[in-house]
């Protein structure tokens, strides 16, 4: 029943649509099959970790808690860690897969190729924020719903942000390092060891996260800087404390440390290349939580082994998972993770009851909340355009 | 001239004082020479990075950048790292030195025995802020004065307390591990990382300190605790949005993350041991950038063995240097450092100008700033007694 009504809503919605860019949006949902949903998940795999934490819903072995719910309805669930290469099990289920949920954290890179394979499904939901593991073109051009769960983890990669930007500014890790390896020099730390207080910090891209981390660095008493699409709300502005740059170029030159919050696009990618890095500050520090494909991954290196930056942090690579010879790994003056910044605990939580949200809304035949829609009706979300 | 101001006030302060329990405070300083000083300075060796930074003053070779000024006013300036063991450099100069300077960071131990055999000790230095490297009871009683540079490093460790924080709650070190041991797994991080966001934060201790630290706290909407010897002006409470707790030991249970902020006194000594931490919440943080004599060693070393304690964190040890065998070095789920959270750049330009004002101000015969006093006139500071 469910089924029939989200089958004839998604209908409807796609015969209101004028749009005639998008051929395939029609025809793609009117091949929805009203019954029972194939619905595959793409996690991480926790093995002995799995079962430590019963809030730990984010892998695949605990596939966000809803696969009793799913399959009491009459769902078949197919969860997998199994996401590249010619015959991994992802593959397998492309070809009558109705829904297929990823994170940014193990992302299943859906492809123009597995689109078109792809004959039954209907919606890509990310169970997180960040859906460019999906061609967002393609998706549009074949009448996909990409959704992903707006703002469940801002919070937590905007802490993480301003734990790496210390770990940066202090230059802890060398320091840890000293301390597992039984040494003890204050001076190999101390002499590139700096407060945060009065520094430049500048976040290039000033949307949820951007703003949960400017409010955060407020008691620090940094000199705050923004560059954006958009100036904010001047009382928000006020609030935070942080002056808005029109112009990247011209605010990139004036910070001590870098912040990127910004979603990866065609226009963001490789946009830290060597003519922009070349531009920074002396000894500038980056901080990177957003995507790893908006760095040159070369010119990073090239600029943190010759002291033009003088600290690179996130946990954001390209590709993920990091093959084991990825150079960032070797790198001087790194403080990298694998991608978790955004997968605490608290954050899976809020992305497994949105993702579940969701489905149930999906199933309904009911609309997802407005944030969430990255591509809806052959359109892209604007942070995407 | 200035020699004989400062010899004579010095002397003048001495005979205004009435009191009784110090007979020696009276000699003392009538011993004074009133020529030229000979002052020792003792600071962490940085070798090869002595070089590396012009404001790097807090190491022995650049001995807080004062040497050329003391010197050219007729004074001796010896200036050491080696402080330890009955043949070493600070012992040859104990017999007439007049003003010793060390760091928390590489303290010189001032015991009964030291003070006992410097005969023409007058002025005891702390550049930084923590003077417990001093026996400060034997020190008012030979009539010493003991001073530091009060709010030198205050916000410098404080945001240090604060990327410890995160860091325990990030659970960032195994995850930085994995990316430099060439591995990859998500989930061995993510099963035990939170948010910060809604966790009870307390700080044992709330002052220069722990007040800056819970003021840089309050945007991250926890829930905030402190304890301390007095409650703060209603006010400042109320604008940094933390509850007092009269009672230290009602307080630890409630708290996800306990933070040290106290300096180590007879009473503090030890007052983390076995059955107080016992009381504490199982999956317990602790930040400690106080000192490490607050804590029973083993007794922290056993609950993060156990698990009791979810993560330790600090840069402070008994003694300092911690020797190679140190058991925090090897415990598990521990972030610690050397002793550098309050020796950053900005710091050492802070303490060592703070450090010069005082030296200026004792061969003047100038009080010092009232709140750099550890003991004056036999008398100790109030956080002290």
């Amino acid at each position: 029943m469910a089924m029939r009504r989200a089958a004839s809503v998604i209908g409807a919605r796609a015969l209101s649509s004028t749009r005639v860019s998008c051929p395939s949006l029609l025809s793609r949902d009117l091949h929805a099959s009203p019954g029972s949903k194939k619905i595959v998940g793409v996690f991480y795999k926790a093995n002995e970790y799995a079962a430590m934490n019963p809030n730990f819903l984010g892998c695949a072995e605990n596939a966000l808690g809803i696969r009793e719910w799913l399959e009491s309805q009459g769902h078949q669930y197919i969860v997998t860690d199994d996401k590249d290469g010619p015959d991994c099990e992802l593959d397998k289920h492309i070809p009558d897969l109705h829904v297929l949920i990823s994170t940014p954290f193990h992302p299943a890179y859906v492809t123009a190729e597995r689109i078109k394979r792809a004959k039954n499904l209907q919606l890509l939901l990310t169970a997180g924020i960040g859906s460019d593991h999906v061609d967002l073109k393609a998706a549009a051009e074949a009448g996909l719903t990409v959704a992903e769960v707006t703002g469940s983890n801002t919070v937590s990669v905007a802490e993480d942000e301003l734990m790496r930007i210390l770990i940066l500014v202090r230059n802890f890790v060398p320091g840890h390092h000293q301390v597992i390896n039984g040494e003890w020099n204050v001076a190999a730390i101390a002499h590139r060891a700096y407060d945060l207080e009065g520094k430049t910090v500048g976040t290039v891209g000033a949307g949820r996260i951007g703003r949960l981390l400017l409010q955060r660095l407020k008691p620090f008493n940094c000199n705050l800087l923004y560059h954006d699409r958009l100036k904010m709300d001047p009382e928000l502005e006020k609030e935070i404390g942080a002056k808005f740059e029109e112009d990247v170029d011209k605010m990139l030159p004036k910070c001590d440390i870098v912040v990127i919050n910004m979603p990866l696009t065609e226009k963001t990618k490789g946009m830290f290349n060597k003519e922009r890095i070349a531009k920074l500050k002396k000894g500038v520090l980056i901080v990177n939580n957003a995507r790893g494909a908006i760095m040159d991954t070369q010119a990073i290196v090239d600029a943190c082994s010759s002291g033009h930056i003088a600290g690179y942090s996130g946990d954001v690579w390209n590709p993920q998972p990091a093959p084991k010879d990825h150079p960032w790994r070797y790198m001087p003056n790194h403080a990298m993770t694998p991608h978790t910044s955004g997968t605490t605990i608290d954050a899976q939580l809020r992305y497994a009851a949105g993702t579940k949200d969701m489905l149930e809304r999906y199933f309904k035949g009911e609309e997802f909340p407005a944030q969430n829609y990255i591509v809806k009706e052959g359109q892209l979300a604007s942070q995407y355009r």
